[in-house]
């Protein structure tokens, strides 16, 4: 039980129709793979998410990124996976991978943030004790990235995406995070069953190649914009996050707030703005 | 700030094409409401969750009953809203709303439970402290649920969903989850940006309308069906878990488990049945 797909058998059902005679058939299908990874700091847990197995130190180290924690790689002293059985933590009890990360002397994770949480395949700001902890944002802003975009290359994206993504799976039940430059040439995909874990992989990718802040990049996500993910690419210095599908009411108050391009319902030869239309020329 | 939907200007960009000129157009376009629910439980700070504003009473029932914590009206003895300003609670700020619920002498929150944690939009199982708290089923079972269901009803529910939930929103930006009766007869249906918080929704309002276990009936969700979403299905006693896209592993591998119907893919005349194929008749 570690892949990034499984392997299942199912009984598919097709009912009879003017155009085929319907029936009943066993086939093996393949699955989006889930299970959970803790992320523990410094020794201690710090939270766990459902997520799809791959990637996993870059999923830690994008969290990292999106819980303000870090951001660069100066900031980590040391990033590992182990299983949890023989580094002596009970809180992370061997039934599943961990990835254990050292912070850099100095660095450390807000009082408000280290809580036992855990993540689902969907969660990305868990943990917070009130409502005003959700937001991370360390009044981050984008409006100094001056970076202008095309309608043109925009709409090209979700296509490049679902090229590449259908090379990693076929399940039918990935998230796909994109990140690409202003021009449309793709710079990094990650899938997962969580859209959230998507992009923390690939922040964290980025933070452990040393590219952050992603200045003058586009990320595309395969679903919708909630919250969350707005806070994650504004965290990671995004200037224009597009998503395939239709953003929330907060996930707009707080791109406009952070100076982040918003643009939804990015499909065929369309797309809405929302926030942000001054990086928008054609 | 606080309704199902939200009204924002958008600019809507159109690339021009053989059929048509383009252009850019500035209009209104309804967003999915997403704000965050404190849930309180005998005056300490349980947990918190983005959530589509409406039926927050039911959420939070919802969530008590996918934690195990209820299992009946009876073991509530109070449950209300309020905005957090004037209950004297420091845990929540008085930023969103709360469900401040009271619980029945003698129910208690496991104490792996009760911490502040927070779930997201689309995050059910939040707040764990190890790998071997995710799930939260006490070893309950559905095998005892003998009904039998026919995949030409189970064919139809889709489009059944989508019927009513137009009706409720036209965001774009909304998960539904529907529960039906075995002959395919709407029982209650309800949405969010969340598709955990709509599949509480629909249990919390099981719950206070004393409908629980939910025996005999099928849960129909719009998305995929994920670990915690089978969890929130056996919790609330319901044989068949019906999703319109795929499941993850852990989700087939619980099912199994607790003795769930899990169907897939539901769309059209197909449909793929992953666990308890044992239920379908046809």
């Amino acid at each position: 039980m570690s892949g990034r797909t499984a392997r299942r058998r199912v009984l598919r059902i097709t009912l009879p129709g003017a155009d085929r005679p319907g029936g009943t058939s066993a086939r093996a299908d393949l699955l989006a793979g889930e299970e959970p990874l803790g992320i523990r700091v410094d020794g201690t847990a710090l939270t766990m998410t459902m997520r799809t197995p791959g990637d996993d130190l870059e999923l830690a180290a994008g969290f990292l990124v999106s819980e303000a924690v870090i951001a660069s790689p100066a900031d980590l002293a040391g990033i590992k996976l182990c299983d949890g059985t023989a580094c002596g933590h009970a809180d992370h009890d061997g039934l599943g991978n961990i990835a254990d990360v050292t912070l850099a002397e100095g660095v450390t994770v807000a009082p408000g943030a280290r809580r036992n949480f855990m993540t689902t395949s969907a969660c990305g700001v868990c943990g917070k004790a009130s409502i005003a902890d959700i937001c991370v944002l360390p009044h981050a802003t984008l409006a100094g990235d001056t970076t202008r975009f095309t309608p043109e290359v925009l709409a090209g994206l979700p296509d490049r995406l679902r090229e590449v993504q259908r090379v990693f799976s076929s399940t039918g039940g990935l998230h796909a995070a994109g990140l690409f430059t202003a021009e449309g040439d793709l710079i990094a995909i990650r899938e997962d069953v969580g859209r959230h874990n998507a992009v923390d992989k690939v922040v964290g990718w980025a933070l452990l190649d040393g590219r952050l802040p992603l200045s003058g990049c586009v990320l595309l996500v395969s679903g919708r914009a909630s919250f969350e993910l707005v806070q994650k690419a504004v965290l990671a210095g995004i200037p224009l996050l597009a998503a395939v599908s239709a953003p929330s009411s907060l996930a707009v108050e707080l791109a406009e707030e952070a100076g982040l391009t918003l643009v939804g319902f990015l499909r065929g030869p369309s797309m809405n703005v929302y926030t942000g239309a001054h990086r928008l020329v054609s």
